[in-house]
């Protein structure tokens, strides 16, 4: 094991640590704290633990936390009406509608309520003039898995500018903004997909390498350029017992945690790589943390850019 | 002389016969043609000839074109108000207001302009909203010379899919939209700028390269794999003899031209690249004359789409 491990949690509480003093001025001014509205429609576990878990660290960071709910039943309009509600509270400066919306709702249902929020609210931004803004590098609401990752490369001293980065995925949510941060931090960036010849090879030309595909341990050494730094923001839970055994090898920590809960979280990034890598942002334990902490972030941010327009 | 080159020219011409058909049936439809305003703020000459230019195009291809002028003296808010009242206008689908502004207005005036534009009018594809749903894939109006340079490889029949495409340049116009649009075709994209480091070992694992940074002559052989498609998005004219002489050998004919007029229109693409190329996009007879055919085709598709929400 010879690679440095970039301690998500460690720069996550860095941040958060800064938010406070910052939240407490603000809701000294503003006579009230920044406000996040969440909204949860049905009932998947995952999305339950999520926004538990998001509830959870805005109001440790001094921010107004609601929850509305919404049965998985609801119709678009219903939907609609609830981020109209958010839309015009004052007392909400943020808005994230729980991803995934149920499959009832219809295929561009999340598209049409992502547009609907208010784009100074939209604290996932995921709203085209927020990702319109990114693009132009002016201010903006930005994804936060991906501001997340570049606030850990910058805070653990990996130099970005003129760095080769390569990016695994294209996704709207990770890829696509993650390689415009990269970008506009001086980094020549490449964004690989499922159609890209011979990635491995395409790979190990980065100096940073993130990916973001949800194939677990999809990424081996053949994909790592000597002393690179891999950040990992695949995150899945898996079950099957030769997916683990191929990641984790009997006898292992991670293996005996699998056997003892019959499932482990992992994420696309097989451990061997850490003989190879220089730095490596694990799973979990890597970029997780830093997400949720861009969540705040990002509302303490539209909470003080409305107080300026107003 | 090896590399085949693709004629902007004559897919610009085929864009425009296919245009016309369209344009008549909206006129038919709709009860006018479809409609472009223009606004030129000062007299910088070359704006003199590309606003002229566009104008012909237009009119040529049965589109209603008008040119609103302002004195470079013009005020910031006499712009706007210039931009408000076509974006009010009903005979108006397009709203161009031609770059650069004069250096008076500001620095920020052109972002400024640009984000008073109506996105559902705005045929340059520089509003963020445009941008943003470039980015997410979805219908847009997208800045006129990528969506040239990708008109041009589609119809030449060059493979976007699965290849390896280096863009230099990273302006909001042409890398990051022509970033984002070889990528929704599936290519693998890596954009470079001036803070690359070896660049023509970078631009050399391309199968297609588009070069958009305004330096005469930059991409030599050395960025070139054998083979591979070459796309001249630099355009600029030169009066430096020495400059003239690196790229065109004296007793050629692009030498002669200089002679004649002190002056010569070149790209970023050093000529002897043909030698190497697969497939060339020259300077000039490339991409120019395809811009102007997509401002055309934005313009009736902002037509149609307006009529569509009436």
């Amino acid at each position: 094991m010879s690679a440095r491990v970039l301690d998500g949690t460690a720069v996550a509480n860095q941040i958060r640590g800064e938010l406070l003093p910052q939240v407490a001025a603000f809701a000294a001014r503003a006579g009230r704290p920044p406000g996040l509205g969440i909204v949860l429609v049905g009932d998947d576990p995952a999305s339950e633990i999520y926004v538990r878990s998001k509830l959870k660290s805005a109001g440790e960071a001094g921010l107004r936390a609601d929850l509305e709910r919404l049965p998985a039943t609801a119709s678009l309009d219903q939907l609609l009406t609830a981020v109209d509600r958010l839309n015009r509270s004052d007392a909400h400066d943020g808005i994230l509608v729980q991803s995934p919306l149920p499959a009832a709702l219809g295929e561009d249902a999340e598209r049409r309520v992502f547009d609907a929020v208010d784009p100074r609210k939209d604290v996932d931004g995921f709203h085209p003039i927020n990702v319109g803004r990114l693009v132009q590098n002016r201010p903006a609401l930005v994804a936060c898995t991906p501001s997340g990752v570049i606030e850990l490369l910058e805070r653990s001293g990996i130099a970005i500018a003129g760095a080769r980065a390569v990016v695994i995925g294209r996704s709207d949510i990770v890829g696509k903004p993650m390689s415009l941060l990269l970008l506009h931090r001086h980094a020549t960036v490449t964004i690989c997909h499922s159609r890209t010849r011979d990635l491995p090879s395409v790979a190990s030309e980065a100096d940073i390498l993130v990916s973001a595909i949800g194939r677990p341990g999809f990424v081996t050494t053949a994909f790592v350029k000597p002393g690179a730094t891999v950040v990992d923001v695949g995150i899945m839970s898996i079950t099957d017992r030769e997916t683990v055994a191929r990641m984790f090898p009997p006898g292992s920590k991670r293996w005996d945690t699998y056997q003892k809960r019959g499932a482990l979280t992992v994420g696309d990034v097989h451990p061997e790589i850490a003989e190879v890598a220089g730095a490596l942002s694990p799973v979990p334990g890597g970029v997780g943390p830093l997400t949720i902490v861009m969540l705040l972030k990002n509302t303490l941010a539209a909470a003080e850019s409305r107080a300026r327009a107003v």
